[in-house]
């Protein structure tokens, strides 16, 4: 992947010069402009370049940073800028390469031509402590989310739909969205009572579903009136196939809104509640993974959790706090989301107490040779935001010195400015002391790198991710110390 | 039911005179002693008598209190003790008279004669504070499980197996079960070694499919050793229909007394995390059902819970108290569960905030005639232990000093004293000037009986339950002043 799409499928990649170019080969299409290229707007531009029943002419907008113009330059060029394991990533891209239906700028302008807008935008939270989130504790920052919206009440046509993907504090849309448009329109003298303003949140799982989880996945939507939750049902009904999963309407986007962050809480709180029971199960001696395996067999329970080495990716660390600054900011109450703000912070400590655990097990880790195997934040995917394996990492490296790091869908790992192996082989070699697996990626859980590992003379094993079967850790046993987070140390 | 199924079936009913001749007249039966016959050990006692390939005499013993003795009598007598909706309990109830293989008793020396013993007596938390559960605030009390057990290794034959189900805190059969039956078996001056303990959590339902979520419902199980485990298994394969469920074994009594308190802990933690988020929609005047259904339908999301009155019944109430009482006092960890800890006081406050959500609505509530419609702590059954309705009776009796009550499994309320309505007709009269639906029996969800309601001349409705449908609420509302636990109350 990451490969000129364009160069593999012999296709001349259309080289636009402007939106008016693109617009002008794209005439009688509907536009869509998309703003944002993050991890979830790439994939929506893809998504709704190969829409299911009505053809779009599709153009990704992100504001000009040097990343961002990076990105759109790759777009324009025919790479993809996202690795992950979707093969319908490739397909869905070489499409729109050969119907030059996509192009991606940092113009503004695009806005103007643009009949449905599709909001990406990151919506940050900014914590000043890692344990700490009491309201004073954290901030949501909503300037530059207003500043998307004020962009697009400048140049946007006035029967445009605007239809808000970003994940908001509930009350977003009514509170900041509507005004923010309101004011960009009595400025330009426009009308505001025809305004669009939809409301539909992504579910969008990176990973070898990436394509399926926004085009085959059951959404909720709403819209600030009825006209303007009928328009975003009859969009989305073009880019989404309803004969595989269903459209929920809600009576208002307050209440989608709720919907999206109450389902990552919901979440991040069964995860907590895994967390809190893998330290009393270690306490008592017991393998909570068989424990939680016995349980799960009721319908009742099946989301029972899995300990793990911690929570990452960009809406689990974030979205109860999202919730609880706007029950208290939007809506006047005095009490937090106690529950779901506790599964933050409990959440956010897990890879301190995998290092603690680690120490208390092998002892010092002063001049060890240490490899990490695993650096993006769940497996199968390559994505590092918000990743607890950096924790750990940073931990580690405070006593070490130096590690070794390997995930087979990372290069270069951003936030931490480091290269990453895709070979198991430059990183394992005889010299090593302590192998970590800290991403629970399909290819680790292989018997073929176990005996790998056997044949290494004195290498301890610490699975933060359990993911190792019982039979594995028997057999590194026989010659290697091992400690899996969640289970017993006593064997 | 409660009536004479002995007479109701024209059998006579067996009379036994002595545990002697109860046995002698089911010679070559293995016999079975049930210590315990509440609301788990009477039904066990009617599943062992009914069970699957083996032929037993089942001895259904208890501590000889007033009411244990009243219930042995009624048993004795062919009256069962409990009122439920499930047909199977007057059906094996029925089948284990015509046999003769059941007899109930306060004499311990029922274990002398017992091949299996299964301990189903209560273990119970006593709570200081109704919403501060750190460790100084609530005791577990061990003194009458204690007891229970000398008394069996007092009597009980050295090869017997002693299954222990009551819910106890994880380290329970290692650190007290085991070392009371060895002082014991010392004192006897009999062999320790050879001592079978095995431990397996029921997953008792009250309600209409009683007897089958002991019958017919998967189980985790455990020895404290391979011989009690294997002896556990083989016991338990004889009552549980294993082609209709799973047995799980797990590798410690510590591991399956963790799983029954984690189980529990897991719902009172998704209960918890509703009641905040129903908070959260009433103040942003959204509809948290809708929310919720429209989550449901991912199968990650399956089990969130709806938003409630509160928690009641005997183990969500107290099961994570439990396992953070173990936690501290038998694996000498510094830190509640905290989480799950949480999760009982944010339960425990429901009805007190269904309290407070009641007059801001409908204002002053003195001088007010209010029926309740419903005392048990959950539809379908009549289980008035720790029921929430009685936190907010109490509030709303403190106000109106009377309340009419309707409940159409209770007929005597014991924790209150109080005699409950069996006939709606009873309590619905055109002076009563608020209905409080405190708990969601099907009865109760029927249009006949919203077009009664109707009828009144001014009647306001609270739904703390959520028993109302959309339609039944708009209908009321034409009427009526309306309010339901989760959802706005702007119209």
């Amino acid at each position: 992947m990451n490969n000129k799409i364009s160069e593999k499928i012999g296709t001349d990649h259309p080289h636009f010069t402007d939106l008016q170019s693109f617009v002008g080969s794209n005439s009688n299409k509907k536009v869509i402009a998309i703003q944002g290229l993050g991890f979830v707007g790439a994939v929506m531009s893809l998504v709704c370049a190969n829409s299911v029943s009505e053809e779009y002419a599709v153009i990704g907008v992100d504001i000009p940073t040097e990343k961002s113009l990076r990105r759109i330059k790759l777009l324009n060029e025919g790479s993809f800028p996202l690795v992950a394991d979707d093969p319908k990533i490739d397909e869905f891209f070489e499409n729109s390469i050969k119907k030059g239906n996509f192009y991606a700028t940092a113009n503004p302008n695009a806005f103007e031509l643009a009949d449905v807008i599709i909001v990406d935008v990151n919506l940050d939270v900014e914590k000043k402590s890692n344990n700490d989130f009491s309201l004073s504790k954290f901030d949501v920052d909503l300037a530059n989310f207003k500043f998307a919206i004020s962009t697009i009440g400048k140049f946007c046509k006035p029967e445009a739909l605007i239809l808000i993907e970003t994940t908001v504090p509930p009350g977003t849309c009514e509170k900041i969205v509507k005004p923010t448009l309101f004011d960009e329109f009595l400025k330009r003298k426009l009308q505001t009572n025809n305004l669009l303003i939809g409301h539909s949140y992504e579910r969008v799982m990176p990973g070898p579903e990436y394509i399926d989880s926004i085009r085959n996945y059951p959404r909720v939507y709403s819209g600030i009136n009825e006209v303007s939750a009928n328009a975003t049902e009859h969009f989305l009904k073009t880019i989404i196939d309803v004969s595989k999963c269903e459209l929920t309407r809600l009576d208002s986007t307050n209440a989608t809104e709720m919907a999206k962050v109450l389902e990552n809480s919901y979440r991040a709180t069964n995860i907590a509640f895994a967390v809190e029971w893998s330290r009393f199960a270690e306490e008592a001696g017991v393998d909570l993974w068989s424990i939680v395996n016995a349980i799960r067999v009721r319908k009742t329970h099946a989301n029972l959790m899995l300990p793990n080495i911690g929570v990452g990716g960009y809406c689990l660390t974030k979205d109860p706090l999202l919730a609880s600054w706007s029950r208290k900011n939007f809506f006047g109450a005095e009490d937090d989301l106690k529950m779901s703000v506790k599964s933050v912070s409990t959440n956010d400590q897990m890879p301190v107490y995998a290092y603690k655990r680690l120490k208390k097990v092998f002892g010092n880790l002063n001049g060890l040779d240490v490899a990490f195997f695993g650096v993006s934040y769940r497996g199968g995917v390559g994505d590092t935001r918000f990743s607890p394996v950096e924790t750990l990492y940073n931990l580690v490296m405070s006593d070490t010195g130096k590690i070794k790091l390997h995930d087979p869908y990372v290069k270069f790992w951003e936030e931490q400015n480091m290269k990453v192996s895709n070979e198991i082989e430059e990183v394992l070699n005889e010299n090593l002391d302590l192998i970590i697996f800290s991403t629970a990626h399909d290819q680790y859980n292989s018997d073929n790198l176990i005996q790998k590992i056997m044949k290494l003379s004195d290498c301890n094993v610490f699975d933060s991710v359990g993911l190792l079967s019982n039979d594995q850790i028997s057999l590194l046993r026989t010659k290697h110390k091992v400690s899996v987070l969640g289970r017993s140390d006593i064997i």
